[in-house]
């Protein structure tokens, strides 16, 4: 299976780990050490050598901080994970709450003003560097080599998945096509380093297997004006692979040596690019042109057959949803857990024959566990699903094709009046924002209150943003388009978007309905005196459980959206499956 | 009557008026000079003396600038004037697109990188020299005397209105409390430099009347950390006046002189503030700390007194509105016109013995008049209003408890399907905005496309703001606040906005419909989950114009909202009209 259900921390080995660090530390004359969840290329997954938070303090969470002084060290999560890093760390370790106390002031407010606080300069952004340095009062940062891999004996290597290559058939751009674009988009640089590797995955037509569930190869690239790319990665995980006349293979040692050989100014986005990247150009005088990573745009923007690869990975993927959800209601509540649920869900997207890896650890959350925005069951939280229990159920699949990201909140037996009452207004969120037209140049900050607002009018509201960017076989969250109040990047033709609504009531139940969908010219009206209107195609098609649904609550117009999405479900999807869920699908997709 | 129907720019004086401008540019070494619409108070209306840009151009619009250089003069003017512009300037004019082609753009274009471009130090904010300076290439931006000051001789003295206290039972708080809570924002600064005459009027509770339409009075005050105010303001304009212990009136003409003996830092908002203050505060070695206007957001922020004056305004004001309506529609089309119906609805504004002023002029347009969304009507311009126009009608009333804005849109005779499905579109995103309840914390911004996808869904939009912000007796365009994509300040209770979509067809018709409406605490509901929500409370009571609605394109939910509304139309306006005109009321509010 793609996912397990273990605990993979082993929070008793923290305070031995720490006190072997602070005698690295000590040597290297720090009074502090920051360690990241990231790695150098930012991504969401790290690979085990690079899990140096979970190693060091036994915290598992997807983001934070372990910020080590001599006598304390913080551990910064974000609300997502308060309850669970207090169960993961010893303590040795403190809890803080983070961003609302930032690493600088926690910093400042437990070390002498004349402390030097050292940081790896591979895992820390050019921009966090300059942040946390204007916020340090007299403490100095100090780049250094990483003392947690200095303590960290049984370090795994890094990983050395194959890269393959991309098809044109799949991206619908040629590797020559991308790379001449973003070299005629560098301005007056004569280079850019590209330090993402979802970026240098779509510049040059590739994909990896370095970690979990996002098809990225680890390495940086140099693009150059003229129009050639130096690929630093590992040549043996690039072996066999023909990537043309214009990409060379380095190996990854030799990548700071042709850094601090550009000619400048070279483009860096000093979001993700590494200080020591940065700190290589400054010390060969070498000048540098801040911007966002140039692949960024053109990479949210699919192509039409990228797109098109995007639908059938859907309809592929819904198959194996209904198919689940068939099974699920064919359950005799209190009969099967969490845990079945996901396993069966894999065995089902397994079955499609296309599966290359679940896009993320799916949560599986039955009664209160479904309030818990991010849960991960395991086989301690594990709980039987029963009557009267809503199921959330968010997951999806990595396919060559595409990538998925499906939401759907069921109910098992009879739940209750009020459950479905909130069903129905996240619901009405859902086809506010689906249905909607706009004029080209808005924001996800400009719509998305309208997926909050039916919520509003009952008093209610969810704690997340209501949808973001999703790559094109790649990463399941993707920038920089996002549906949300920080969400500050026009939308454009070929953005693929979650619309993931949802309402939790802490210890009851959790509600989430989640489809994705791409943005695309909206035809002109008769009449029409906007110029260029913008509209969402949904690309997920599975059936939204009708039981959960109080048709009075719905307006005639969110009916017949809901009626006709359920007729393309069962039009899109029955051909491909067996006669009883055929049957089943026809029930689940009859009109309200 | 407040308002004139007649043309008041000389477009024939131009062209001497610039030769004589160009002479005292040569003569005080200048290359250029900029002549803003704004005066010394960055209002929105001036006085007759600081109307510099229509006496030397002839363009009398409310916002813009004249860019005189020896061989060429540009009026810069926005989307509102371009067709104004043309009629109103010689071709001793160019005129220019603004704020496409901003000032420092054309200027480079225009002028050699050695050129002096001469300002009015008292007529230009700090921020704008700032931004101007920055985009100028070489060239030096030259503080000078005005040269137009200089050639306009009958200019008019400046003016000499009267000064009135501010009642505290129509304000209600005292001018030493807010005196206190200013004080008290001050942090280190101990003073600051006001410029504006509202936040002036607000602080020590009092009106004036030296421009139109707006009861302010022009003058300077600083304010001390120790809670004293310095009042720079004619002191004849404030004579018998008792402004109490703590407010020492002075005379303009001591004013630069006390700026440059403040201790500092000295608090002053760029966005407002001349650059002569800044300069003579630069000069005296007084440091400056920048930060917004701190009296903005308290005065945005109406007390239960001010609220409670606006709702007895509005009702009076509605009454007003309900008999010019009752009048409109008893007429022949094609007997009236529009400025028949400006002057009855000053007449029936007049009657109530409590209008101050009208709050601008009245914007009185049929048919295609009303797609010209800064309408005002002369007496060349004016149409009779026929069978099938609609008449668009935007006015409002200063009333010394509460000063009101309101747009209705009326049927003329039978009207077109097309209009009513407009008309209806319309209606929906007045109610979609004056029914939402949010999250406190939100930005205008976050709520503007409530009011507009009703009309996305068509295919439809407007050019101008959903709403602005609104003064207690005061500007009837009041900052921070504001719905619109611009609106970037959270709102907070007690703040009045107008919340007035609309859609406008060139040359053949144009709708808007307007209520103003306070920003006030959401009684939480059962089982509400968010801390603190807020809702509009709709101060504006008049009928909506049931002919032009098309039922069948409102839900059940919107159509509760306008019976509701009319009800309450009803109910508050019927008691204080004569029988005749309650008839009428009482058809014009009947439920759908």
């Amino acid at each position: 299976m793609f996912q397990s259900f273990d605990e993979t921390a082993d929070p008793q080995a923290g305070p031995a780990r720490l006190a072997g660090l602070r005698r690295v530390m000590a040597a290297q004359g720090l009074d502090g050490f920051i360690v990241p969840r990231a790695d150098a290329h930012q991504g969401e997954y790290v690979a085990a050598r690079d899990d140096r938070l979970a190693w060091l303090t036994g915290f598992t969470g997807s983001a934070g901080y372990c910020v080590a002084l001599m006598d304390r060290a913080g551990v910064f999560v974000d609300s997502r994970y308060r309850v669970q890093v207090r169960a993961q760390v010893a303590d040795a370790f403190t809890p803080v709450d983070w961003p609302e106390t930032g690493l600088a002031d926690w910093i400042c407010a437990h070390s002498p003003e004349t402390a030097r606080i050292g940081f790896d300069p591979w895992l820390m952004p050019l921009q966090q560097r300059r942040d946390l340095a204007q916020r340090l009062g007299g403490r100095t940062l100090v780049p250094c080599n990483n003392p947690v891999d200095a303590i960290w004996e049984d370090q795994p290597a890094p990983p050395m998945g194959a890269v393959e290559e991309y098809p044109q058939a799949l991206s619908g751009q040629s590797r020559d096509d991308r790379i001449a674009r973003i070299a005629a988009a560098l301005g007056e640089c004569r280079s850019v380093v590209l330090s993402l590797p979802d970026s240098i995955a779509w510049l040059i037509n590739i994909r990896g297997s370095d970690v979990a569930h996002t098809p990225i190869a680890h390495g940086f690239a140099i693009l150059h004006a003229a129009g050639t790319v130096d690929l630093f990665m590992e040549p043996a995980k690039c072996a066999g692979l023909d990537l043309g006349a214009q990409v060379t293979v380095q190996p990854p040692a030799a990548f700071l040596t042709a850094v601090a050989r550009l000619d400048g100014p070279v483009m860096l986005d000093p979001a993700s690019t590494p200080v020591a990247v940065a700190d290589a150009l400054a010390s060969a005088g070498i000048s540098i042109q801040e911007a966002a990573d140039p692949c960024q745009m053109p990479k949210a923007c699919k192509t039409d057959v990228e797109l098109a690869g995007s639908r059938a990975a859907h309809l592929r993927d819904g198959a194996a949803i209904v198919r689940l959800l068939s099974w699920v209601q064919a359950q005799t509540p209190g009969s099967f857990s969490e845990i079945d649920v996901v396993t069966r869900l894999e065995s089902e997207r397994r079955a499609t024959n296309a599966l290359r890896d679940i896009s993320f650890d799916t949560i599986s959350g039955a009664g209160p566990n479904g309030a818990i925005v991010h849960y991960r069951v395991t086989h301690a939280s594990n709980r039987s699903v029963q009557d009267g229990d809503l199921l959330l159920l968010d997951s999806g699949g990595q396919y060559q094709d595409g990538t998925t990201d499906i939401t759907r909140t069921l109910s098992i037996g009879q739940v209750g009046e009020e459950e479905r009452r909130c069903f129905t207004l996240v619901l009405k969120g859902l086809i506010a924002l689906s249905s909607m037209r706009w004029p080209a140049g808005l924001t996800g900050r400009d719509l998305d209150a309208f997926a909050r607002a039916p919520l509003w009018q009952a008093g209610l509201d969810y704690g997340h943003g209501t949808g973001h960017g999703v790559g094109a076989y790649l990463s399941v969250h993707e920038g920089p388009q996002r549906l949300a109040r920080s969400g500050t990047v026009a939308l454009e033709p070929g953005m693929i978007l979650s619309i993931e609504p949802g309402f939790y009531r802490e210890g009851a139940f959790g509600i989430r309905i989640e489809n994705l969908a791409a943005v695309r010219p909206a035809p002109a009206l008769p009449g029409q005196t906007v110029g260029q209107m913008l509209c969402f195609e949904t690309l997920t098609f599975a059936p939204i459980d009708r039981r959960l649904i109080d048709p009075d609550l719905l307006s005639q117009s969110e009916r017949a959206w809901l009626d006709a999405y359920h007729a393309q479900v069962l039009a899109k999807l029955a051909p491909a499956l067996p006669p009883d869920v055929q049957d089943w699908l026809r029930q689940a997709c009859a009109p309200l």
